[in-house]
């Protein structure tokens, strides 16, 4: 930052986004007034959403490229407004640097947000840029478009439901280990890593979960242990999961013997759907879902009870309840 | 932060925000799931802006209350909604939190963001708390409508406008230097400090503007001779001023009789409006001004020339150009 004043830096980074990236369809102001102003499509409602990561605490920038960190600035955010069933419009960026920061790395932060953004027809419409000498922080607001009517909450689930994830779990919570211990560069481990350095926020598939009766639905971002619950007990219900259901991958497994059921339920940042569905509906529902290329898997179901209660059934079919924060006392 | 676990955090706060502000009239769904939605009146445009407030730079909890710094939070984005036209209808926050924060403090924090929210009829529509050891990060993204014909941006001044600034410059940046003077405990002082603590954003006044022929608007957050030249550059047009009509409090002169001027048209943090219109339209606007508690005051105009150019004419009449960034040169 050094290298360009405060005044001008935004617009030189901002150089690096895809030209449909700085004028989308919806924009019709950005970056360089005193607010951005989009179109919403009439008879639709506007989804907000804003997720911060901080150096250190959410990223480490030796283990992510500059370009894979813009990415999964935006896909976090765009996983939020996939779990409303929204079309995401815009984003505003806060960067709180530094000072030490490389125009250059900057540049690549914003090219790696702005091919995702592109992707799902997201404008960037601009934000703030601020000194921050002792932290890096940076924050994104995301906002997109439902029509209230067919728009997604964690509130709608109900007993006789299915409880459904999309593609497999554990593999991102996998790859931060890899990275931790700076483990092995096999195509699989890469794999991994990918999974947790640029996860693939499910927009499409959130757009299409109201049509196909889907009953409630969350973007995982804190782990199956962590946000189950919470979508329990805005529906009011209980919930139990198998434990021979959860999908998880091959390579987990393989590299992580002992430990890849903790990484598939409690590790968390798999921005997959989580959802619940009559069980006559699904399989019309991963039909339409293998079209946008995500695997859906029926992992348990909702059962009368208290709200927000979570059981385990075991290979044995016993069952065990599961106290929220109390994963780390299980083997 | 201590007190409580990040889980729930959220929640403890936002039970210091008014009724009124977490259930406003265009949120369909506020704190608790994915992402906040809200109604965009049918025929106007979103406008979004951002904001973010770091501890030890753009503020000091040493000279600032928590509900003081609530309050300025929200005033200085709601700010440039007024500038452009927009009504306000809500916000995100993110609060970066290094976890010595005490809850009372956070809750007194949101109690000032409240204050203004609810006079606003801005709804809270929660956001994102995160751990930064390192240090404290407010972020706060705000977003209203505007009907897009009438809009204000910068782009719009013409040659022959007058260039026209609401309230007084300079009482932030005085009441600012008082502070890092522990300066006088005077009424007077008092005034500028609260001018710096807690700024109005003046979205009445904005939301007036376009109606009285206001060709271009700005909020004042940097400065007067920070922010005209921006005006003038979005609308390729120069501007000239003069010294003795910049409207600036007695107080400011009597307080600082070496530095008056500097701290009116450098020091910042105004968050008044700048704006240009036809002259013949000025009588009618700062009447109407008048209703909504807005003094106007013209203190130049816009003339041809290089865009972005600005002059100040002294009180000899002789004019001097000002180069962007150079103003620490003068006296």
């Amino acid at each position: 930052v050094r290298e360009i004043g405060e005044f001008g830096l935004i617009e030189a980074i901002a150089e690096a986004l895809p030209d449909a990236v700085r004028c989308g369809p919806a924009l019709r102001l950005g970056v360089g007034d005193d607010a951005a102003v989009f179109d919403v499509p009439v008879g639709e409602s506007l989804v907000v959403t804003t997720d911060a990561m901080v150096d250190g605490i959410h990223f480490r920038t030796d283990w992510i490229d500059w370009r894979s960190l813009g990415h999964k600035l935006l896909a976090v955010n765009l996983s939020d407004l996939a779990a409303m069933g929204a079309s995401p419009v815009g984003a505003t960026v806060t960067l709180a640097l530094t000072g030490s920061e490389r125009v250059a790395d900057l540049r690549e932060l914003y090219a790696g947000l702005g091919e995702l953004a592109a992707r799902h027809g997201v404008a960037i419409a601009g934000g703030d840029v601020v000194r921050s000498p002792n932290a890096m922080v940076l924050d994104l607001a995301a906002f997109g478009s439902v029509d209230p009517a067919r728009m997604l909450t964690r509130g709608g689930a109900r007993p006789g439901d299915a409880i459904v994830v999309s593609g497999i779990l554990g593999a991102s919570a996998a790859g931060m280990a890899l990275l931790e211990a700076e483990g092995s560069a096999a195509m699989t481990a890469e794999a991994l890593i990918a999974a947790h350095l640029r996860p693939e926020p499910r927009v499409a598939l959130g757009r299409m979960l109201f049509e196909h009766g889907v009953t409630a639905a969350m973007d995982l971002s804190d782990g199956l242990l962590g946000d189950l619950p919470k979508l329990l007990g805005r529906s009011g219900v209980s919930g139990e999961i198998e434990r021979d259901r959860i999908p998880v991958a091959a390579a987990v497994r393989a590299l992580f013997p002992a430990r890849w059921f903790d990484l598939a339920i409690g590790g968390g940042e798999d921005y997959e759907l989580l959802m619940t569905v009559p069980p006559d509906q699904f399989e019309a529902l991963a039909l339409n879902a293998a079209n946008v290329g995500s695997t859906l898997t029926t992992i348990g179901r909702i059962v009368p009870g208290d709200a927000g209660a979570l059981s385990i059934v075991e290979a044995d079919r016993s069952r065990r309840r599961i106290d929220r924060g109390a994963w780390d006392h299980f083997g």
